[in-house]
């Protein structure tokens, strides 16, 4: 087992990284940006080192600096966290460079999942099902003639795609022609690189990922889905876990998958598998997410398993040992992450000192947090400050359960989104668990609709 | 079910009850003393009134007033918590005069339970076992051949007895007369009634508590022990669960006796009965607390269940939806009871400011308390400020888990008795899981002698 090890990242998440470690033993080391220097994670960690100036780019993807940290400190491994660092290639590589564990993936895996166009042949090879579609076509004729068999509407993706460029929504035959001659010229300008696939767009549509954990002998388990349909721009912001809308036969469909998708690339470690749900409880795999997730610990209160403590087992060439059969969910657990936003205007991020923080607690309630009273929120990073989480016997006890720890949650001194989310709890179409990833949208212009 | 319920409590529990009654929908009325109106359970509750001077006697002990708030704000119920007025007989039959229902069981049943003979004599009937020795009796000669028969070492104790007074302990037939005669002279001046009896003096013993919930229809179900022998002057510090101690089949066994205890006095509402565990695993019952117990939440992580949301439920008449055979308990539960007070000093409790707070989270971690940062602790109350309880898959997990979470926690201001509490857990008898009620005594005896 690993003696020590470097976190590499700020926040909630460090700070539960830094849990996990000390729980099992292991000495933390912490980076910090000059802005991050009073930072939790900064106070609870063994050892702290400043990798560089407020800005992101400047120090918590300053990948030289940690990574000298790393070997100064006598780190053996390094943890990402989610965001940041953690699906980078390009890092992975230099710690396997330096001989320092990532508590990942392999750099190689990062790769061939990162690539979309890549990741969809080896699931479909594999016998996962992937949204009906076509591989990279070069010819507008022919193009053209598969569009028609995938019937519409469909979207038109560029193989090097990324930050919605290079995609297309085509409605019909007619549209066809110059929406495939627009995403191929603008994928070439913006990525150089003009190829493009398609997929039958699938919609309305639930977003329904798949937790897993893989050793490095082959032994895969599945921990369960988690719910993520309540997204503002792509963004999550409430979780469940189980999902509404699964039923068991599809929840066992689905999870084989999940496990086949991982064994399809003999993945190792945290993996989350996203799916796609149609009305029809179709599935179609999405992505495979090669970090721990944002939402991972609605999974752990679920299974009552710590992924992070696994994540850090496996790396240091741990062996599962809980098998399928002995994981079970009691219950309903439901995440609510808490903003420093503005719902009222547009969003806008808040910063500043929080002057009085009173956190709910209680039976089967969790909050991941990094800040404190009197700590001051900076400008330069996520928005993200905490993740409520609770757990009840019942979906509709868990949401009581979380709009009462809502309602005591107290934030004074920045603006949060907490009274949107509990707005959404109460939500009929929320409440029905019948809700797809349209559910923000709706449920925005009834509320613009109900002000006017 | 209720729709208002007054909470007659402070502190942490008050906290606790309030939010099980937010999370039912119930409104909560919160009584305070003068030196608590800044207090949290006041700023949580819907109504909150105050009920006397800053002194317990002339407060939360101040049934006319606390009845009046309750009459006048409308209160359907009233929830005593534990300690103050959670067991007096006297306010809960004002209650039923008052018609307001007190959530727990009635004043006759109170009675019957808080006197230890006729406790003793009512749960041998039932076939429950309770320590060998006589009822009472009064005649020296006779109590002379009865202490023969029980055998030495034993107890001498006062029917009215309580507080310690009335008690001796004989440790062989040399000593009887004379300590039979100053029992009961002792019980005579002290209660106005010498008439004694005997118990066997076990010795080693662990102290075990059995959780239970009984319905107002005959339905009752055990969740399970709480290992409670980490104490000191009758003080518990660390409780845990499942017991180390228990193999299955006295765990078995004791679960059965303390279902007889309850079904023999037709009890409703939580319930614990405690018992000792001698060496040879037989087991006596000791008392039974008509009470939700401090550690209740050692129950609730365990087995999953909300022991005060029953309560509530149980009081209003509702029937106990689970059965015995779907109480299941998952891992290892401990809980550490984080005082006020300074164990350096003759554990003299401390109070003041607290002038920075950090709360350990994550996973698995539950904190229940009453304090906050700035909050004042009043010289005026009980010194136990917070409880803190973790949950890992086996006890040594648990008890690492427990070491991560104590080092975390900060409380600037005052004194607590974390520390100790840390050592206790690196205690080789403690890690052991095979300690008995002399724990502290042989702790703080090991420890000292390491001083000098």
């Amino acid at each position: 087992m690993f003696s020590k090890i470097l976190i590499a990242n700020r926040g909630e998440i460090a700070v539960r990284i830094i849990r996990a470690c000390r729980e099992m033993g292991i000495s933390t080391v912490a980076i910090y940006s000059e802005a991050d220097k009073n930072a939790m994670h900064v106070q609870l960690a063994d050892e702290s080192y400043c990798v560089g100036g407020s800005r992101v780019a400047d120090s918590y993807l300053n990948m030289p600096a940690i990574l000298t940290v790393a070997i100064e400190s006598g780190a053996q491994a390094i943890h990402p966290g989610y965001g940041l660092l953690s699906e980078n290639a390009k890092f992975v590589s230099l710690c396997e460079q330096c001989n320092i564990n990532f508590i990942g993936p392999t750099s190689e895996m990062i790769k061939l999942l990162g690539d979309k166009d890549n990741a969809r042949k080896t699931m479909r090879a594999a016998g996962v099902p992937v949204t009906p579609g076509c591989d990279i076509i070069e010819d507008p004729v022919k193009a053209r003639e598969e569009a028609e068999k995938i019937g519409f509407p469909l979207l038109i993706k560029a193989r090097s795609g990324g930050g919605g460029k290079g995609i297309r929504r085509v409605d019909c035959i007619e549209q066809f022609d110059e929406a495939f001659a627009a995403a191929s010229s603008e994928a070439q300008s913006a990525f150089g690189d003009g190829a493009c696939y398609m997929e039958k767009f699938i919609h309305p549509v639930k977003h329904i990922e798949m937790q897993l954990l893989s050793d490095k002998y082959g032994n895969t388990i599945c921990l369960g889905e988690r719910e993520c349909s309540v997204q503002r721009k792509n963004q999550k912001m409430i979780e469940e876990s189980p999902s509404p809308a699964l039923d068991d036969r599809t929840r066992k469909e689905m999870m084989k998958a999940a496990v086949k998708a991982a064994k399809a690339v003999n993945y190792v470690n945290a993996g989350t598998v996203e799916f796609l749900l149609d009305m029809d409880n179709n599935f179609y795999f999405m992505e495979m997410n090669t970090r721990l997730q944002v939402e991972h610990g609605v999974t752990e209160m679920v299974t009552g398993l710590d992924i992070v403590q696994w994540q850090i087992r496996i790396a240091a060439g741990g062996k599962l040992t809980r098998t399928q059969d002995s994981i079970f969910t009691h219950g309903n657990v439901i995440e609510c992450r808490i903003n420093a936003e503005d719902p009222e205007h547009g969003f806008r991020p808040s910063c500043g000192r929080i002057k009085r923080l009173h956190i709910p607690g209680g039976s089967f309630v969790r909050f991941d947090t990094a800040v404190f009273q009197d700590y001051f929120i900076p400008p330069y990073y996520d928005s993200m400050i905490g993740k409520l989480i609770v757990q009840a016997r019942s979906r509709e006890l868990a949401i009581r359960k979380m709009k009462m720890a809502l309602s005591e949650l107290t934030i004074d001194g920045i603006d949060i989104n907490r009274d949107l989310l509990a707005e959404i709890l109460s939500d009929e179409q929320f409440v029905s668990g019948e809700y797809t990833t349209d559910f923000m949208l709706d449920f925005e212009k009834k509320h613009k609709d109900g002000k006017k």
